[in-house]
């Protein structure tokens, strides 16, 4: 059997793969309940996939497309998949800019990309949870994670900080708010970043900060 | 009330903030059953912690230490915690050299850091997953990644790309000692890096690579 090696040697930093300005996010959802899969499979139907290209697999689910196309998806599919008295937790590594990244698996419609906003603006239950930015191929990222981190504070969603994560507390819609600003921001100052989160919803000791 | 803004002036990429070369991991097991708390709670307590710092928080449990004595006690707090039959998910950030991590919130206790390893060595079972390494304040960061990617594809626990990470599949044993690798050949190369995975097993489809 011949193996399929990579070759990252087109490959370089500060010159995105993609030029169409692609942001995706893969992510899994994990509700802690025997129903899990009814669970898992009634929200990612019930997302309106219209303004995002999305593939799932045994392993997790992309979307892809302009940036507030894939919040607006991520944040349906979060949401949808809220159960009453349900631990879950959501994990999401969302991406812009990556030098392996390509022209495909996108879609072209770009107008009105918050096509389920309408229906996910009034579900809000409060979440923590923690995120983690990483943006790559730049020397001043420190400061790039401090910029973002300070209005997470301001805003009152950023809760604290950890090893290895910064803490996030608050409705799911102001948590998803700031993520999305986030990205938004990083987006502008370098050329590849990666924002990771996780966010948990029913908590068993309650959603402390 | 005054806000506790962060400030990372005195951090400056390829200056590891720790000067103790501590690995550590933050950590979330998911496990799809309305059991989670106690299936969580027996596996976290059956870890040997002796040869790591330990601190469980409401969002996620952080594990620091030598880098062998970290992976040991992760893969520990994940085989202990696997159920017949029980979809479970594990998400992990192992990061090292971050500038802004200081020399505390660690053990002294390096002298066999693989106290776990007689009790686990023999819980095998199937998993399926993805990674994402993250080599931060490098240029040649593609390159770097293409050398894991391609040992794990020898090693057949690589078994594709998708976007946003790599794909694993194997025993839990092969896939752990292949993270392992990755965290330990890419300390070598660059002060900081991030290697983030999710680990699944009994998947309601199987375990297809």
């Amino acid at each position: 059997m011949s193996k399929n090696y990579v070759n990252y040697g087109k490959c370089s930093a500060g010159k995105p793969g993609s030029t169409m300005g692609i942001t995706g996010v893969r992510f899994n959802l994990s509700p802690m309940s025997d129903d899990f899969v009814a669970i898992i499979l009634d929200a990612i139907k019930h997302v309106d996939l219209s303004k995002v290209w999305s593939e799932t697999d045994h392993i997790s689910t992309v979307y892809r497309g302009k940036e507030e196309a894939v919040f607006d998806a991520l944040k349906a599919a979060y949401v949808y998949a809220y159960r009453e008295g349900v631990h879950m937790t959501l994990e999401a590594t969302v991406s812009k800019g990556c030098p392996g990244d390509s022209d495909s698996d996108y879609t072209l419609a770009l107008e009105n990309p918050r096509v389920n906003k309408e229906q996910t603006q009034d579900i809000d239950f409060p979440v923590i949870g923690k995120f983690a930015l990483y943006p790559m191929g730049s020397d001043n990222y420190m400061g790039t994670i401090e910029k973002v981190v300070n209005e997470g504070i301001d805003r009152g969603v950023v809760t604290g900080s950890g090893h290895y994560g910064t803490n996030l507390g608050g409705s799911v819609q102001d948590v998803f708010d700031y993520l999305e600003y986030v990205s938004n921001t990083v987006g502008k100052e370098v050329s590849h970043y990666v924002s990771q989160f996780t966010l948990l919803c029913n908590v068993p000791e309650g959603e402390v900060k």
